[in-house]
């Protein structure tokens, strides 16, 4: 049985989606960030990182949504969430998960959930840099209408992570990100994504 | 024909061992970091993110070196860089690939070439910071004798980047870490990384 340890609306958020759009068959276990609960030596045990999210599988453990978003595709091919056999398009998704994990998740995070908060003109210029890589999503990288073009796939589901977080900090402007709000609205409307907020607790913003 | 787009000794390195190993036919193209190469229309019209690798195709340009990765793999199967078949062999070195783009290279980039430069209990810190990272991987994510086990594959190529860089400004601590160090010593032996360092003026370190 797969378990996955996630964090209500963190970036766990993505693999939890692709487990629900995969059907597959999976328990939740709930690591609350906020109260340090990825630092105890129970979840050290599972992913030393000491991050969410992590997938326990009867092989053992795997980190990273990069992985996970793979890992979960190629165990339900049914879900054709990632398309494996067309070499190019693999490695553009590729390309789009690993640029959200080390570009924008980074740059987003460091703007709105630094400890201590940035105030004043570090929060501005954080801001400011955060937003340009969500330009850069918005002009270059999303194909739409979904994120990699006609086919809904995996990198849906983390995309929505990010801009969540930035239509709930008032970040995701109508008139500048025009394509990333409706794919928000379009992602946060599939039944598989309805049903993860809800278990998570959270609502479509 | 492909080109990669790549700056010496940066992590562009991987994916530039990567297409050695594999015996691809490509051509390179420098972009000097330095020198601000990468911000310069000409290369923002092949990678708009403005930061090297990229990999021209005749599809389409890849960029991330998690995805050129897979990439040089799946088109070169011969190779053997990569294990598709295995989906958890397989999401294992996603992780492994995804941590070191997310997690190790941010945290040693910032603590060695940070502009300007840090200084002081902010540059210790910084270096305490990523020596935690190769902590991770050495007593963690590192399997051995290769970084996922008994195979060479192409995320030796992407480790050695970042223990490379760790050895030069003296960080690479022989106790602390003797099984990076064994391994980095192992990977520049092969006769694909030591054409590909000569090429960029680079040398065993």
């Amino acid at each position: 049985m797969l378990k996955l340890y996630y964090s209500p609306g963190a970036c766990a958020l993505a693999s939890h989606v692709a487990l629900e759009e995969a059907g597959a068959t999976y328990e939740l276990h709930k690591i609350d960030l906020r109260q340090g609960q990825q630092k105890t030596p129970e979840y050290l045990a599972i992913n030393p990182a000491g991050v969410t999210p992590a997938l326990a599988t009867d092989q053992g453990v795997i980190t990273q949504n990069v992985a996970i978003l793979t890992y979960v595709a190629q165990t339900h091919p049914q879900a054709g969430l990632v398309d494996f056999d067309d070499s190019f398009a693999f490695a553009r998704m590729q390309a789009f998960n690993a640029w959200m994990a080390s570009s924008l998740h980074p740059a987003i995070g460091k703007a709105l959930f630094s400890r201590p908060p940035l105030e004043g003109a570090a929060r501005d210029e954080a801001i400011e840099q955060a937003l340009a890589k969500y330009d850069l999503a918005e002009q270059h990288l999303f194909v739409g209408p979904w994120a990699l073009g006609e086919n809904h796939s995996a990198t849906d589901g983390y995309l929505i992570v990010f801009t969540r977080w930035a239509r709930q900090a008032g970040l995701l402007d109508a008139g500048r990100f025009p394509r990333l709000n409706a794919h928000l609205d379009k992602v946060q409307a599939r039944p598989a994504v309805a049903r993860v907020l809800e278990v998570e607790g959270l609502t479509a913003v």
